[in-house]
């Protein structure tokens, strides 16, 4: 066999071949294949995709067409170019490898079993689709089993998470590493399916990776022709390989990727020494084998058994036997872990000069690695006295809390969707991450060290690329997005992945509710916030005035667990004296306090201001006393005992709860009997008149509150139930603008 | 002047140079341009743009640089390419112009206002950013006032409106036109800035442009390079001529966009008589004028007014006036309304020839124009003793009722995510829209007349396109789009922008809840029903079986200014004699009463089966008797009268009231006490298995109600109030799996 042969026949290519794989690069490569290899890659190949075949078919179910067809790429990686220890998915060094088209996860599951990953038994394997509560093979990879990286299957998230994690490389490699100590150098590899370069955030991710030059990257394109729909063509006639080259990509073109493993090898060592990020696009037969080859019938279904009968008759296998992993095919990968074992040890050694070279940055790395905050962070964020006494947009206010945490915190990655002068994200003496060259051409302050980012109007894949910098190694990184409250709409299925996957990332999200103004109805989000009080494992905190956004600062820091959304306003706030962090950590706490109370008033962030004036016309106008409850973030409130609870909102009173918000009301029911709220879309107005032109103004919602305080005087709280009163407003249902 | 001299200097393309234009084009365009017309454009432009900076100066606020910057590009569309009529902008057959760079808004309004469009009066341009509620200029085009043909503000949108508005073009023109009887040809035209091809959505439309060759489409790039952090290579690297080659456009590239219309205007008319869609991409100085011209601070900010004082002296114009357009500016626009009512009537007379010839047809086309179903549309709905008894899946319900009328009803335009196999959308006989060209390439069943449209893996842009489907003429279409429910998550911004816009559509929402199961919890939605309960004017509804799945198809395609989703399960579900149509229109009604309850039970969609499962298991075995209502939309149910509410709901009996939805809870509250819902993320198992991991199941719910009932009875249905309960699982906060 020549595989340098081989490889000029069927492969085009934009970087000069890589001649052989060197004992430098850590990985066998080709340099390590022997003649009779090419024979052995058949024999695994065979196995490999009859096993995927008899998996699906166990409980009638599960993708075994990509996972079939790629079954070559998954040789050429984890037998001979990835960098990974098996027995240690947490080998800091570590290759990262991410699987964007989730679908094909027993792909995946298969070849973590193969080379050794401890847990990845073959009574695993047969867990997939099945009604184990603890099987480590569920239907897409999940982050907390160990040899994957982040959690994938909505198309396009992989990509975009694979681009994070690269910047994490290459932010790392150039804050640390020193002539002589390569500490942080390790590739991600990424694949992808037709689907992840169709979605648009996969497309906003790549134009990034162009940009930034992330050479560290490699998008594997499975290109099998097929999505469900039939061949991609029905949806699809782009020159796919032109695209990325225009996006900043090297491209390599291989025809044959089903079989040819060394042509494979080759292609990806090459991306190993790029000079920009690679996109290998490989050819496969989704399917191989299957008498279905090459359909979207193979994509999402189980073959049938007569169809797998056929493809072991096919591949000399006995149709008999099902799940056989001969030994043969175990002996191929045998050297895995010993080589990973290999690539830890030589790291603690590098680790180990570079500490004795760099003591103090070793420090500051290890803690890193750790995955801790340095003890004393809470120094960073000014006290109450510190805030300015004047009315302040609580967007400043998150600058005054955030910018010194960031100019300060190592670990702080601030990025902005093209809105630095809106979101106050720009800490001082800032350096921007960007490609060295960049910062030669157009004179930025700017190179790999930087931890200022510059997404572009890409909200969408600024969190996604966020959830990788957080999965890299949690800890290491704790990043920052901003944009505008609105456009985490676009954001939405990135925020949700980190809240699936329990990342640590703060989201400051500024311009939220109607006072964001003149933009409009297109800018004013009304509907936003229920989906994230509605979301699991997200805070969204919504501050009234510095303080509280000290307060919500505090408690995303802590939550190392968990994504926040810290909910800003535009337009300036008054700063309130009894406004409180402590108070802000658990969610709602009581503002101002009267002990013979007719209501109880709910202020939220913005519209905080209408509360407390509403209190103060009730008492001047009808002698009505309202009490006021701060309410910055329901989730944070529902962790409360019940005593605390029922402290804030007295609901044994008897006497009515309502909140005044500028958003839709749903969600507030738990907690209120009325709501101030939108139901209907904003409106382009200033500030003030769009709140009036909404029915935010204590003069008109003063006299509806005395009504309702009067109602329940006169006929019982219990009137209220069932009858959620939405004072102000008409139900947003059919056109009206 | 030598125009074409001058083009061939600053200009490359792709296509052959359009010579002139020509009468037949039925515009001026290069032809009639005379000798002095360039010094008239001079003119036009300087007082055009201190017009934009005097507006932006009254409120101190705004969008100066781009409107400033476009200006050359409004007089080659408005004066001589664009056929509209400015006296009727609902003139079927005009030329669709959309701003995608909505912020520069003022551009539009200033040049509506210059071709005479009625009601866009010197007083209504000055009410932008002001107080006025009847203001026609909003921060962003709204398309509720004549001359905007979509809402654009959310970057990204309108490019992918524009899709569709062509899209809808297209296919109305190989639907209706016959040889000699061209009754539908118009342009799209749309601009953009550099963000709408930094988002996604806007990436993942013109890929579609692309693949369906709209040679209607024209795309002009405000290529200015300023976003708000800069200069635009802060954030991008692309050569963005390449990659909109690679996508399948032509490209015209102009080096001077900010003085020679007579450049544009010939690209423009190039554009005209492209066989793919073009690309215009027009180098322009943002502020052009403004001592600040060239920097991202003229765009979201005025110029303050030295810089006016200084812009004018530089026009030769009197800095002390403010707000002038001379008699001359509005001379060189005076044949604009005329031209259109010239071009109207021509319309009405090709229609009345092509009646004669094609009565049956034209009687077609006309009602469509008039934006009219057939009457007689509710036949296609089967009735309830049609469906099959044995359980059905609701998305295989959707396409018994759904796909007779997307067969019989031409306006039904129906797409799918590539999710063919999966949304039982298409329908008998169904044609693809597709190029021609693609057909006989690879011999599919499609070309411009299919009604069914494969949108590729792009969710947001499947409902963007939309979105310029539904506005294209009100009525004329009534899309359809599908996917997997969590992934309008992905098409969120869009869907939202379609509420927004009142418009008219379906979306088909399939493996709604946890019972989509070994997908896992990516494809699970725990919070998404939340915000599209919150959503103003959009009808989320989620049936339970066919019968109301036909209430909803009934109930959407009645709701003629409001889009719906209909939400549906993957599994199979009991098909129930008491289920309604009727019942579902009106939001909830009760499905099973009980004279003497203990409770009611509110069951919603797939987790209906619970809720009677439970209702038989608590009669059973402790004799606890429970109404049950079915609820399959919170928002129709809001719009009926208090009684019809109370006899539902019952709210006054003193029972507790319990939802059994495996969703986050939120929004419940308004009608429930307490909930079997999910507070965490679901987990990839058999569709039964999930349902059981998580506690819906009735000998896990039957004896928390018990409970409930109990304590209930003892102390009184007061001691719920502020405490609603969650009978399972844990909050999920902090990181739990």
């Amino acid at each position: 066999m020549s595989p340098s042969l081989e490889y000029l026949n069927d492969v085009t290519t934009d970087l000069p071949v890589h001649p052989v794989a060197t004992k430098a690069m850590g990985v066998p490569g080709i340099a390590a294949m022997q003649l009779d290899d090419a024979d052995k890659h058949e024999v695994v190949l065979k196995y490999f995709r009859a096993f995927i075949a008899d998996l699906c078919e166990q409980f009638k179910g599960g993708h075994p067409g990509s996972a079939m067809g790629m079954a070559a790429i998954g040789v050429a990686l984890y037998k001979y170019v990835m960098k990974f220890s098996p027995k240690n998915g947490n080998y800091f060094n570590r290759d990262r490898f991410v699987l964007s088209n989730g679908h094909a996860c027993l792909w995946q599951y298969l070849f973590m079993h193969l080379v050794g990953v401890k847990e990845m038994t073959v009574e695993q394997l047969k867990s997939y689709h099945s009604s184990r509560y603890d099987s480590l093979c569920p239907g897409h990879p999940e982050i907390e089993n160990d040899g994957v990286e982040v959690t994938t299957g909505p198309l396009g998230q992989g990509v975009a998470n694979a681009v994070g994690l690269a910047l994490a490389t290459k932010n790392l490699a150039a804050t640390y590493n020193r002539d002589g100590h390569e500490l942080v150098n390790n590739m991600t590899w990424v694949m992808i399916g037709d689907a992840c370069l169709q979605e648009g955030v996969g497309l906003e991710a790549v134009s990034l990776a162009g940009h930034w030059k992330l050479n560290n990257l490699c998008i594997i394109y499975d290109n099998n022709s097929i999505t469900c729909d039939g061949t991609a063509d029905v949806a699809n006639s782009e020159d796919m390989n032109a695209k990325m080259r225009a996006t900043g990509f090297n491209v390599i073109d291989i025809l044959d990727g089903h079989s040819n493993v060394s042509t494979i090898v080759h292609a990806l060592l090459t991306a190993r020494s790029s000079d920009k990020p690679t996109f290998i696009n490989i050819r496969t037969v989704i399917g191989f084998g299957s008498q279905k080859a090459g359909q979207a019938s193979t994509h999402g279904a189980a073959l049938g058994p007569d169809d797998i009968v056929n493809l072991k008759k096919t591949f000399g296998l006995n149709p008999e036997e099902h799940y056989v992993l001969p030994v043969e095919v175990y002996n191929f990968f045998k050297d895995v872990p010993q080589r990973g074992h290999q690539l830890e040890s030589d790291w603690k050694s590098k680790l180990t000069a570079y500490e004795k070279e760099y003591p103090d940055l070793a420090a500051e790395f290890k803690l890193r690695v750790a995955g801790k905050m340095p003890a004393d962070w809470t120094k960073f964020i000014p006290k109450k006295e510190d805030f300015p006494k004047e009315p302040t947009a609580t967007r400043k206010s998150a600058g005054l809390v955030g910018n010194p945490l960031s100019e300060n915190l190592q670990n702080f990655l601030v990025g902005t969707a093209d809105l630095t002068p809106s979101c106050s994200v720009a800490y001082s003496k800032k350096v921007d991450f960007q490609s060295p060259d960049l910062r030669t051409a157009c004179e930025l302050n700017g190179n790999y060290t930087g931890r200022y980012i510059h997404y572009g109007i890409r909200e969408h894949a600024m969190c996604a690329i966020t959830n990788g910098l957080s999965a890299f190694n949690k800890g290491t990184f704790l990043p920052i997005t901003s944009s505008f409250f609105m456009f985490y709409l676009y954001a939405a299925p990135a925020v949700r992945m980190g809240a699936l996957q329990g990342l640590h990332q703060i989201h400051i999200a500024t311009h939220d509710s109607i006072g964001t103004g003149e933009d409009g109805p297109t800018h004013q989000p009304i509907a936003l916030a229920a989906f994230y009080r509605a979301l699991p494992n997200l805070l969204y905190i919504r501050p009234c005035d510095s303080e509280e956004v000290a307060g919500a600062f505090e408690t995303a820091i802590k939550a190392t667990e968990t994504p926040t959304i810290i909910s800003l306003s535009r337009q300036v706030l008054p700063q309130y004296p009894q406004s409180s962090r402590e108070g802000t950590a658990k969610g709602a706490y009581v503002f101002v306090e009267e002990e013979n109370f007719d209501l109880t008033l709910i202020g939220v962030g913005s519209e905080m201001v209408f509360a407390i004036q509403t209190k103060e016309l009730l008492e001047q106008d009808y002698g009505i006393k309202a009490r006021v409850v701060s309410f910055p973030c329901p989730r944070l409130f529902e962790q409360q005992s019940k005593e605390y609870k029922q402290s804030v909102l007295q609901p044994r009173a008897g006497k009515p709860t309502i909140v005044i918000e500028a958003y839709a009301a749903n969600g507030w029911e738990r907690y209120a009997d009325a709501s101030v709220s939108m139901r209907r879309f904003g409106k382009s107005l200033p500030s003030k008149t769009a709140y009036e032109y909404f029915g935010f103004q204590p003069k008109a919602i003063a006299p509806k509150i005395k009504d309702l305080v009067e109602e329940v005087k006169r006929d019982g709280i219990e009137i209220l139930r069932g009858d959620f009163r939405d004072l102000n407003g008409v139900l947003g249902v059919g056109f009206e603008h």
